[in-house]
């Protein structure tokens, strides 16, 4: 039979440096909606959940928040418009769907996670993506769903600081960020049978050039999971990720390099500074299910329980 | 001073089957492409061009061969329309552009590199590219540009067949692949400063679902470049590439099991099939020079000047 405590899950709401979160209250709203999502993680993987499962339904706990930047709190980018990414993947098959550029859907994890198990592609963007969610039935949201009044009204403020170039900035890291701007999620998960998965969701930057994808529904680069080395999921910088490639690089070294998650995190980090000066994070759990965590930047909201023992929560 | 016999350059034009490339007349047109590609990056890249700019030249000459699945030659989705990716990255800085799901551009190749060169980002898609597009300038292409009546003729052909579900197929893989749907493209090159560089263009699957994007945009699965590794380009069926974020993979060979170009190729299409039974191909140019590929397919059409050699075409 398997081991019980075997399950392992990491949950991030973002990396970046929350100049924003000034007040306890907002530091605390952050950390108990994080143990929340990791405690409905546990009660699937102790029941005998999937992996697969349990990220998806993590993730979109996370994107039905508010307080951070997927789903319902997607940031608006420079047309005022929500524009999503998300990308799940299985460690026991490699199988894997991410979709991009989505709007009015409310949980895009669930839309990707179509994708994986029923058609033959990977990424599907923009209008053949949305086409792809109405076949599939999926509920379109009103545009008042994401576009609280107090969203546009960040917007616009945010507008004349972002005019004119500085897109390159995540709104995590940015400084005319607004308070709930708080960054992507994700969550990466270790079943009780030792199947890995892995999911990110977005928003993306705040005030972003129209049609720009980071690296949250880049396979290898927010995203991956492989049984046989450790399941990712990456935040901050999307470029930085995505030139280095860095949830596949952690994975490769350990596999290339029998490194353990501890060791490949310290090493993966390393990667991304020396290589692009990277301004991020990511969670990792290894194939032995021990939770790893690193990240450039000042802070990264996150959590874990680590082979069933208890709920940690970092901010 | 620099060494006159340092470059390198390799070119592909897709990996598969080729069933359709039945008489020698087909097969000396496309070698002759192949081989007149290969002259021109010779000519940049004797005279002190740099990799980058090899590599946009060579691929955009591709781009305008109609032989080939990119840019003029370009198969068309299930909505009859042509919609085009392409990606580029700079090895010396890690620096790249990629452009997805872009119609009526002639040389999507060109439009990545100016993401690269203009723009924050690393990926634009739909919409947000063909607006950044409109930016710099890039002349809009008539629909008859690809559409020629013989593209049409094919489509229509390949309708019934396609119909229904068969769209995890590239076209240079599908049996019901026409006369000229050859596959992607794809240049890697090495300067005589020893910088690299790595470029990919497609049209896509033939018939593809609208919004499908593959791997060749897609930094780390169907392109790469690090200085300190390889540049990579790859060909086949996208999702497998994505699924193994191939390109990567072979880089982090060299970087982490420090192997050189022909040992990582050889290493590197074993993970592919081991993993994931993976159909296509990739040409890699180590940091050395040394000019390697593999297939998992039939055939691929490829050639190289290595370290400044003669001119080598395979198909």
């Amino acid at each position: 039979m398997d081991n019980l405590d075997t399950y392992s899950i990491m949950v991030h709401g973002g990396a970046g440096d929350f100049g924003n979160l000034k007040s306890d209250k907002d530091r605390v709203r952050c950390l108990e909606s994080i143990r929340s999502v990791l405690e409905h993680g546990r009660c699937i993987l102790q029941s005998g959940g999937s992996a697969l499962e349990t990220v998806e339904q993590c993730t979109s706990l996370l994107e039905d928040d508010p307080v951070f930047n997927a789903g319902a709190g997607s940031v608006l980018n420079e047309a005022g418009k929500v524009e999503m990414d998300a990308a799940i993947m299985c460690g026991a098959t490699l199988k894997a769907g991410a979709v991009a550029g989505i709007t009015n859907i409310a949980n895009p994890v669930q839309l990707a996670r179509v994708v994986l198990a029923e058609s033959d592609h990977v990424l599907l963007i923009s209008a053949g993506a949305q086409r792809f969610a109405d076949r599939w039935n999926f509920e379109l949201m009103p545009d008042s769903y994401f576009l609280t009044p107090q969203r546009l009204a960040e917007w616009e403020q945010a507008r004349p600081g972002q005019h004119g170039g500085s897109i390159g900035v995540d709104a995590e890291t940015s400084a005319s960020g607004g308070e709930e701007k708080y960054g992507t999620v994700g969550v990466v998960a270790r079943d009780r049978l030792g199947s890995l998965a892995a999911a990110t969701s977005t928003g993306g930057i705040a005030n972003k050039s129209f049609g720009r994808v980071g690296d949250s529904p880049i396979l290898g680069a927010g995203v991956y999971a492989d049984n046989e080395t450790c399941a990712v999921s990456c935040s901050g910088v999307g470029e930085d990720f995505m030139r280095t490639v860095l949830a596949k690089t952690l994975s490769d070294i350990i596999q290339f390099k029998a490194l353990d998650g501890l060791a490949a995190a310290r090493e993966g980090i390393d990667y991304l500074l020396r290589k692009v000066k990277g301004r991020g994070g990511f969670i990792l759990i290894d194939n032995q299910g021990r939770c790893a965590s690193a990240f450039t930047t000042k802070k990264m909201i996150h959590g874990w329980i680590e082979l069933g023992g208890e709920t940690v929560c970092q901010l």
